[in-house]
């Protein structure tokens, strides 16, 4: 242990954790462009922003990787107690949601590009409106984290309903697109797999916010979420 | 802190951490069992089964809460350094990564029931195959854990390949059934949505054994992971 005087051990030990808490932030804002950039690619069918994407998402692995060690870091040296502890165990996990909300950014931007070489089907504003809720709870998400809010967290954690109510419609409409015309089976399916990916953003997002309220608080977030999330039952028959 | 003799503190601190170990050995089993029994439940059309499964869930959240709080008590009571802070990080992710794989069986088990009351469908050999290669590699990952075994975790990280490419078949064969017959879509789609689900467990599989490694070893798997998941490229053509 450093044998600085107090005062000097609690000013750095602050930046510290002020700089944990900006690494955060940062990976969440990559996060969050990377959602915005797949989406935006597959409604533009454009396949070379997409391949941005997927090579982009190297970045966020190796920001989890420095969370990880800066964290492994403070507790090693710092020996964190009570909300210290919590913001930085809360800090590890949330950079494991971000890094998984990566990598669905990046499988769907990936299904784009082969949803663009397929025929069109009807619109996807769907997609686009699942995408702008979903950004909104992983900055609410972030921004709660950062300015210590739990209220602010406590928001995010009961906005992730209407998400899941656009992801049934979606589930239902490429149900109904795949029986009336088996050439659209490819793109639909592939559509499936990037609305529930959207979905799981949401979740992690949702996720974020309960780990953000528990640093806060000390105390877990015990209701059952609101969920939404109808579609691992639903039944379409084909018409006629 | 304790004023116990040094000893003392030594041989209850290793009991705490066989505990912890206990703890995660146990979390596995439950965790090994669920997605045995989903997949069964699916083959054998078994909606009772299925329905247990999905009741079962919550014991896999608890266990999570339990692992997470000892964990945090350890971190505070015994501030370890090296191999021990290394363990208790590494128990912490690999309960989330437990928890994950619930949440997945539990999703497959509700789908699992809709499929009992859809039209039959071909084989469904490939998800038993797939299902029995992911608790392999399960179980060897958690064994790796208790063992304190990073050749044991290494040679599971390089056996998810096969499951990629059972998951990548099935990918195929479900969309060709789509096509063939409008009658098997939703179906076919629940089926798609299950067999991603255990590509998913294969994964998290792999992720538990890098946690091991690193936490026997101190340091990071660095090698690419072989994969073979192709399927989020895949285009399947109507026949004729």
């Amino acid at each position: 242990m450093p044998t600085n005087p107090r005062t000097h051990i609690v000013t750095s030990y602050g930046d510290e954790l002020r700089r944990l808490r900006d690494m955060i932030a940062r990976m969440g804002g990559l996060a969050e462009r990377q959602v915005a950039d797949s989406v935006d690619a597959l409604m533009r069918r454009d396949s070379v922003l997409a391949a941005e994407v997927v090579a982009r998402d190297a970045a966020l692995d190796g920001m989890e990787r420095e969370v990880e060690q800066y964290c492994v870091r403070l507790l090693a040296l710092r020996q964190p107690m009570a909300a210290d502890l919590r913001l930085i165990i809360a800090c590890m996990k949330i950079s494991q949601d971000l890094e998984r909300i990566g990598d669905y950014a990046r499988n769907g931007a990936k299904r784009a590009i082969v949803v663009s070489q397929q025929p069109r089907m009807g619109s996807l504003n769907g997609f686009g409106r699942m995408a702008e809720l979903v950004q909104e709870n992983l900055k609410s998400a972030i921004d709660a984290l950062v300015e210590n809010d739990a209220a602010k967290a406590d928001a995010v954690w009961a906005n992730d309903e209407p998400i899941d109510g656009i992801y049934n419609g979606i589930f239902r409409e490429m149900l109904t697109f795949m029986m009336e015309d088996a050439r659209n089976i490819t793109a639909a399916t592939h559509l499936l797999f990037i609305a529930k990916n959207l979905e799981r953003i949401g979740d992690h997002a949702t996720n974020i916010a309960e780990r953000v309220h528990f640093a806060v608080l000390g105390e877990a977030l015990t209701d059952e979420r609101p969920k939404a999330d109808i579609s691992s039952s639903a039944v379409v028959n084909p018409p006629g």
